[in-house]
């Protein structure tokens, strides 16, 4: 079996420069990275990972927990923090909780048994003695935890007031907005107060509607969206907390003949691909999604390289005009 | 520091019991596993990992590469896929290629060097000295792979037989089918197979159009499609090889005032979330990703216990008639 000398030999290459090139320390050009890993195949070398770690203090893995893996949401963000965790040399072990609390915990321990670098985190609202003994750094996208490394988040506020100015602008006068999962405490749930902020402010009357985290696990809002449009037969402007919502209450009001945007406007939020495939096309909050999984890596790399890394970081939305107002 | 010894005392169990819960091995009641867990928690005991893959010949860790994680497809089989490796004790390493051979090598040789339990393959079709001197299980899933493990596909040409069938039968006079990437040998291909050969029989004229991979990769065929729809103006039923292509098909109609279902009628494929999402809904051909995922995890679980597993597994599709048809 081909050696860590044998690398450098064939490479043409010290045996510190190897080692550095595979453990991804310090400066390496791609000439000479090219050299090591056109020798590591030739030779068949498996550097061994288990055996590296045990020597390092962490793996070079990210445990990345999320409570939905095909929420079209999700899926964008995974995919981004994915392909950035990639250019810094990190990989991802991919958990996803479905929503349960006991699984997030279990996976938390998972993570830190698994010697990760750190952890991002998009699910729940996990208690803090999970945390307790986690040395390494810990990410939260659009969820609140005490104590921990960073936060990101968009400004969720700035994404409810925007929504309200918009529908309002449009000559809405009974608004109804579908907002978070009432069970759980986000950052989410400022949408809901930049909403209503401006309604107040400019005297509008609206309804809110609490979702809860079956709805949201499954994605099925269709019976709550037909209770909701039959009870609030006025509304003439709808703000919804995402665009599966706001895609399925295009589906609604199909079903019952409400013309969308005529008799109803309708604001999704997330700026997923699906906002441009329904019919009207949502208008919608856009989320900076790929900048917000950047910062995260970027974040985690540097609290891993010892750092000082800003707490919170929360990005700016835009609303994104289509064709449901 | 607690040691495996303390769990066991204070689980009032023995530590070879302790040992069996945590490295999963062999039957283990709730009721045991709970004690463990419990203590484990109490006395802030994490098993390391790393030191324990070093003395087993593998990891518990499955290394799951996918071309896309974004695309509603590869969310909906990664989230199956990571919801059963989890029943079965798997962790997933996420590894999104983005079709980009040199990182399916890459990620490959990362598996390895993680000394991963076994690899599912979703993507690209791997130079197969790629494997060499590998010894784990590698399952492929709508990919082909010679002399691996076993792969996994739905009959991709009953799907295309029956979407020709379905739309003969709606009297569609002129088909076009809009196919898969023309560079990469995929058993998606047979559904060009299947479509083609109920359209010879019946003598039904139809146009192949050929994708690309940055298509594939960004999700934009809207160019495409209007070249597609511009050139052959009397088309009047489309098979497409996927629903986000359908999707935009519909998208691409609007834009030319061209009535779905009436003038022109339109079938996906898989059966993704956003196929009940657009006006019209789409009729589409339902893969059983819930069901190969668990197969796929099924089969690596035997493999990696030394069993004979099947080596090509094939799944029935079935069409799903909404409003495109």
């Amino acid at each position: 079996m081909a050696t860590l000398k044998d690398v450098a030999k064939l490479a043409g290459l010290t045996t510190s420069t190897v080692s550095r090139v595979i453990n991804n320390r310090g400066y390496i050009s791609e000439n000479t990275r090219k050299k090591v890993d056109d020798a590591m195949k030739d030779l068949n070398y498996h550097p061994n990972e288990a055996a590296r770690s045990l020597r390092m203090k962490s793996t070079n893995t990210i445990g990345l927990i999320v409570p939905h893996v095909s929420h079209p949401y999700f899926a964008e963000m995974i995919s981004n923090l994915e392909a950035r965790a990639y250019e810094k040399g990190y990989k991802i072990l991919l958990c996803n909780s479905q929503c349960i609390h006991e699984r997030e915990e279990e996976y938390i321990r998972m993570c830190i048994n698994h010697k990760v670098a750190g952890i991002i985190l998009c699910s729940g609202s996990v208690a803090l003695d999970v945390f307790d003994g986690v040395d390494v750094p810990v990410i939260t996208i659009e969820r609140f935890l005490d104590n921990r490394t960073a936060s990101i988040e968009c400004d969720n506020k700035q994404g409810g007031a925007l929504a309200a100015e918009k529908l309002i602008e449009c000559g809405c006068k009974h608004l109804l907005h579908v907002g978070n999962i009432g069970t759980l405490s986000m950052p989410a749930d400022m949408r809901t107060e930049g909403f209503r902020e401006v309604c107040e402010r400019k005297k509008i009357p609206f309804v809110e509607i609490y979702t809860e985290d079956t709805q949201y696990y499954r994605m099925e809002y269709d019976e709550m969206l037909e209770n909701v449009l039959q009870k609030y037969p006025e509304t003439d402007g709808m703000f919804v907390n995402s665009d599966v919502i706001a895609a399925q209450t295009l589906q609604t009001c199909r079903k019952f003949h409400i013309s969308v945007p005529d008799q109803l406007k309708i604001i999704g939020f997330d700026d997923t691909n699906i906002a441009q495939l329904t019919t009207p096309q949502l208008t919608t909050i856009h989320q900076p999604v790929k900048e917000m999984a950047e910062i995260a890596i970027n974040l985690l790399n540097d609290s891993v390289a010892g750092k000082l890394v800003a707490k919170r970081t929360v990005l700016p939305v835009n609303l994104i005009e289509r064709e449901t107002t």
